[in-house]
């Protein structure tokens, strides 16, 4: 279990299959997320129909409602949401850290200030965004709720420091994340034991490279994450603010401290170039919140960028979502501009749904194309192919 | 086309098959509303699976929005939608009189007071929910916009006066519904010549009896609607306020004075209890918001009645929608009241889908149910079984 084998790698590009509990996850992959436990406003068939390799929960959301314990009882996540894809969840930490800390009504956002969440060497006491209520993540009770809600891959506990951290206090927070995933992992280890034991199928626990934007500590957070025995790296703190010279030049640094025999994930990245720029650095997994937060906001990814889709020359317009005919999905194939603006114009549920659809379904096309033209040995082209129906590389 | 056989009558109940060019009606049928010509929340795939055997679309909101021309110019509504169902538009009369009134901010709501929405003999002004602007309805251009909508049952345009009106109005309403019928049917039948010269499929129109809650009104307006030359008739002005016995009573006075070698179709009507009734009466079609509108309030249709599934008590429950097993749909079957329950209290569209999808599919089982139970001579036996699962005949 949690064997990753690489089929085939182009330039930096990989084409692999990551063993889980659910199946073999073949990447690159796009992993929609589903914060509750359902990927917003689509059902399980209809995200079945995108042959998703993973699928997302967010701990922080699903320990605040309906609770771990609950999740456990009705069969963890994928009894609860009836569906039988691998799933991922995260620790809890990134929101805690973006949400948690405007929830309580005093606290006004977490500026790279530990005072606003608490954090200490322990782990960090946040108020709910949903009624302000205090509660306390420590590593270990990260992976306690991550080994109740059940997913295949779980993520250690840690800090997010915010993009534009001082290096001083990136440095700080990359050293807590560092105690804290060998923490996470030895409270995991002992977790899946108890699973095994209760007849449970077995998690995996991916660390979290951190360092903000610090070439040097990003390169120490990566041997530091890289030396774990773990079956999988990630990389947080991305897609956070910085610039995309920025995001990409961390990711040149990163890659080639990780181990080439485990799958790289970056973490909150879904913009489709920053995709195709990550898998031709040698990532792997990525997950992201953006086909469906502009989904449900009337915009939908083309080849040519993203696409507001209630502008008014689309009113009668019996043409379809343009995208190029690798990038063809069910619903540009299906439905004319002119009734996706009247969904969306108007405000349909069902708007949301297809343009959410559209957009995972692209992304996730896009990196299945990635994980071809590697097998095929020609991902350079297929990239150079990505840009010029941009209209060029910025 | 548009022949209605009848496979076998038990008491007053019907089984009955009306042709149409979208294919075979099998009655008695729930026919789902898609108000702006998607059903909320259900995408059409979802909406296949419950093999509906009918979907309205409101004639007022595509009028207003997109407009009849975009709708025609993409395909009508089956293009519009990409669907394939047999479809049926109101007039618009309904919408007008009860969502048109109030949107001018002047207007107070439709009060039985020609003032509001200016009625003449020559038809409607309204102002737009949306923004208030003036549109004017009559019997010729309503037929005309749903020629250009396109959907296989049309129906002639009425004036549904209000369920408290008074005997003096209600007559007056019935009289100028009754000329207004007879319009109708003379734009259709020009219309229908123009569609079938231009290659597209012939439409359906229903006249709609009213009467208000007045035996000797809706008597008199079922004998003129019945002396119609049209392959069916409607029943309209129920379920918009009066008694439950009213409503019954006038389906009992209406229904005999009926053609028999014809389909009869109930406008609005969507409570579990008020189906069986009709269907008892010798009605054969049925619409109504209903069950979309409580699946978006978080309220499930059940063998003993509605449900409220935000109830704490289902926090952690692994139980199922409580429903007879004739009447056990998808959604039953698949999710855990906790998990039901979950999507509804944190606000997710999911909850809205699979709460729609399940009251859909249950109005479409019970009629399915009703239809087996006359082709097998059983019916009564039925209606006996539905009311004894609620704990008796109120």
């Amino acid at each position: 279990m949690f064997d990753f084998s690489l089929q085939a790698v182009d330039g930096a590009a990989r084409a692999g299959t990551f063993t889980t509990p659910h199946g073999a996850v073949k990447t690159p992959a796009f992993m929609p997320v589903g914060t509750r436990a359902t990927v917003k406003g689509v059902s399980r068939e209809q995200l079945a129909e995108l042959s998703p390799q993973v699928v997302l929960a967010n701990t922080y959301h699903l320990y605040l409602a309906p609770g771990a314990d609950v999740v456990e009882k009705l069969g963890g996540l994928h009894g609860f949401a009836a569906v039988d894809f691998p799933m991922l969840t995260d620790s809890g930490g990134f929101q805690v850290f973006s949400l948690g800390a405007s929830g309580g009504g005093e606290s006004k956002g977490y500026k790279n200030k530990e005072s606003l969440v608490k954090i200490t060497e322990d782990g960090v006491e946040f108020r709910s965004h949903l009624d302000g209520s205090k509660h306390f993540f420590s590593p270990e009770s990260a992976m306690e709720t991550q080994a109740k809600l059940g997913a295949d891959i779980v993520m250690a506990f840690d800090e997010c420091a915010p993009g534009d951290s001082d290096k001083r206090y990136a440095r700080r927070a990359m050293e807590r994340t560092h105690r804290w995933a060998e923490r996470s992992l030895a409270r995991h280890n002992e977790l899946q034991i108890e699973r095994v034991a209760a007849g449970k199928h077995p998690q995996a626990m991916f660390p979290i490279v951190q360092g903000v934007v610090y070439d040097d500590l990003r390169a120490e957070s990566a041997k530091f994450m890289a030396a774990l025995d773990v079956p999988g790296v990630a990389v947080g703190g991305l897609s956070v603010g910085e610039s995309k010279e920025d995001m990409y030049r961390v990711m040149d640094v990163v890659a080639p401290l990780l181990p080439v025999q485990k799958p790289r994930y970056v973490m909150g990245i879904g913009r489709p170039e920053d995709l195709v720029e990550a898998v031709a650095r040698g990532f792997d997994l990525f997950d992201c919140v953006l086909p469906t937060r502009l989904g449900r906001h009337g915009s939908v990814f083309t080849s040519a960028g993203t696409l507001q889709l209630a502008r008014a020359e689309f009113r009668a317009s019996d043409g379809r979502i343009p995208v190029v005919p690798e990038l063809e999905t069910k619903v540009s194939r299906t439905y004319s501009l002119g009734y996706l603006r009247h969904l969306v114009t108007t405000d349909e549920m069902l708007g949301s749904t297809l343009l959410s659809l559209h957009n995972l379904e692209f992304l996730i096309k896009l990196c299945e194309g990635a994980r071809k033209a590697v097998l095929e040995g020609r991902h350079a082209a297929y990239l150079a192919a990505f840009w010029r129906a941009r209209g060029g590389r910025p």
